[in-house]
């Protein structure tokens, strides 16, 4: 064992040596849709007005404002999307529907409910000013104006304005392309009745969620005996075809931890043990430019370490700025005593009241049991050195999804 | 035009109308990443004991806790996933990996790391504890023990759980099945250069990215001019394979408001009208057991009336309970003016600061201007009744991200 692999680290400065290696992919062109959620990697300017042309607002008729009359003769119908090239003529008018665009020579749209028909004319009795209920040239966008900023997130608004000015495609970061691998002799598929000692692999159903939550589908998904060969195989095909490879298992400190050897053999590992539970033997190497995420097996940890580790080194590499969840101090609604040896992640229920977010575990915390993850909201984070934190002690907690409202 | 089609109604009566309507669609079986962010029909309990035969937590050995001896013979190799079929006799121990279950006869394992080995012989100083680094039978998931209760949101820790107790298909609440139907003459496709009057189809973008935000891509897709027998055909298409149609532009009052007029042909129309800013011409009615949300054309009001009533109705019909987006009440940086007429959604962005949340708003608010959607992360809500707004005064606002931190 090399004293790399010895080295035990701190939460934190696992981070910096992922963050030092996850660094943004280089940009590409994406279609909108397919940009959706992705991170905007140029500042986007508008090529055109809009709109293009002064349009109507209302439902009603185009006229000359600085004509003064009450009464207009109406000689032609405007609709939306057919531009008539007319010309508008004072005291004359034009029928004309929302967002169409004015004939030349109006400057004011009067709405259909403030005008009295009579045969050819309409009468309008009040005032018309120049410029009412008509959208200028421009006045949504500006031909030349920033739009969009390098950085900016994709959501359907920003989508629209893309749309509207005419991109198809647009320059973001891509999400990384991720590689799954789960180890271990003694896992059968979901489908399978597992044999004495065997269990199903719930692992590869679980990280392929957490992958799918993010909007990522696994470029290569594949399930290894505890078999050095066959390890270092997958490894390095998914080094071909990924950005990053996520393994569960085979990173303890057991003969059979066929994952950790073949990251000596074929990379560089960048650290192999985290002062932190679950999720102690968490392992980040690199094969190539390929970053390996490799997870501990227990259901628990492997999530764990995901959402602590993964996820934002995965948001990092796709441009994201905001890469953590949103962190609160709560109170305890029972005491909770914990091995403090190390930095704990303990699964809770964080509840938003009146007087703060309090916060209750999930009953017992064992790295294999699943259901400590089950509707949990938060991760506590329980700090080294400290066993015992009273009932009302205020924690940390990361929220994972919403806090709950009593 | 019906009396029906002139009542304005309140906001509050709109949802009211919806929810009687939108209701959770029947269960089907899916497969369990199709599940993910599902919503669980039914309570599910576990089948079988995890483990289902006691396991060693560490790599070790395997002992009789109560045979005292301190040196013991290793007698076999217990590997995870083989079950070897052994009966360990007192005096002795089986090396044993990290989950693999114990032989017959032990009932304790000693970790490696407090060993010492002397030939075939490992020698034990410390006591050694009854049940030590044992997962016992069903000590994570016993036998018959409700797992998730019906109305859980399956996330990846969830369908983990299932995969572990061996389900690959679940009882869920499906997402509707969503038509998208883009309305008007002076649409063109995005691709395509408008001419004067003209604009592109940014709805068709941004509405499909508000249904992929929530996981569903349209069952339909389609674009039809401001035409009555055209905007029939096209709901009749829509309505036999769609759960929800979702229309943009013709719903105006305008002459060529073909959607309403086919609305009120084909199905019942149970509003037209809400006293909102933007998106009064919102309209809901049904065909048959489909349901049709016809937004208004203009690109703010079609996506800020997706946001208040389509996704919630969507989020209700796929079984979910928290429909709405959080809310909080904010503070205004700045005073804000507004038609008193009617409710209305200001786009705002949110900020949390040590002594609560502050907001601002994100510029000229026109119904057309969709950079006031741009970067916001809250739609601020200003009661109708009241016009202005001083610097300070609190407002609701609806969270439609996170707020920014300072």
């Amino acid at each position: 064992m090399s004293a790399q692999e010895r080295e035990m680290i701190q939460v934190e400065e696992a981070w910096r040596r992922i963050e030092a290696k996850a660094v943004p992919l280089p940009p590409r062109q994406a279609a909108l849709l397919e940009a959706l959620g992705c991170i905007l990697a140029q500042d986007i300017f508008a090529a055109e007005d809009v709109p293009a042309v002064p349009s109507s607002t209302m439902d009603g008729f185009a006229v000359l404002a600085a004509d003064g009359s009450t009464r207009r003769r109406v000689v032609a119908e405007q609709r939306a999307g057919l531009a008539l090239g007319l010309r508008l003529e004072p005291e004359t008018a034009v029928r004309i529907m929302t967002g169409a665009p004015l004939p030349e020579g109006a400057d004011a749209v009067v709405p259909v409910e403030e005008v009295r028909g009579e045969g050819d004319f309409i009468v309008v009795e009040g005032p018309v000013r120049q410029g009412q209920y008509v959208r200028a040239r421009g006045s949504d966008i500006a031909a030349g104006q920033l739009l969009l900023r390098a950085g900016t997130e994709l959501g359907p608004a920003e989508l629209g304005l893309l749309a509207a000015v005419g991109l198809t495609h647009v320059p973001v970061h891509p999400w990384p392309r991720v590689a799954l691998i789960t180890t271990g002799d003694e896992v059968v598929p979901v489908e399978c009745a597992p044999a004495p000692g065997q269990v199903r692999n719930s692992n590869a159903v679980a990280l392929q969620a957490a992958l799918l939550q993010l909007g990522l589908q696994p470029t290569m998904l594949r399930h290894v005996p505890d078999d050095l060969e066959q390890t270092e195989e997958a490894l390095l095909a998914a080094a071909s075809v990924a950005d990053v490879i996520l393994t569960s298992g085979g990173v303890s400190m057991g003969e059979r931890d066929r994952v950790r050897d073949a990251l000596n053999r074929l990379g560089q590992v960048h650290f192999s043990r985290v002062a932190v539970r679950p999720g102690k033997p968490l392992t980040f190497a690199s094969i190539g430019a390929t970053l390996v995420f490799a997870v501990p097996g227990n259901p628990v940890s492997s999530l764990v370490s995901f959402e602590l580790f993964v996820r934002p080194a995965l948001r990092r590499m796709a441009g994201h700025r905001r890469l953590f969840r949103p962190q609160v101090m709560a109170r305890l609604e029972h005491p909770i005593r914990h091995e403090p040896d190390r930095t704990e992640f303990q699964r809770a229920i964080v509840q938003k009241r009146e007087d703060g977010y309090w916060a209750r575990t999930t009953g017992p915390q064992s790295s294999s049991r699943l259901l400590s993850l089950v509707g949990a909201n938060a991760l506590l984070r329980l700090p080294a050195g400290v066993a015992e934190f009273p009932h009302g002690a205020a924690v940390s907690a990361l929220l994972v999804d919403q806090p709950e409202v009593p």
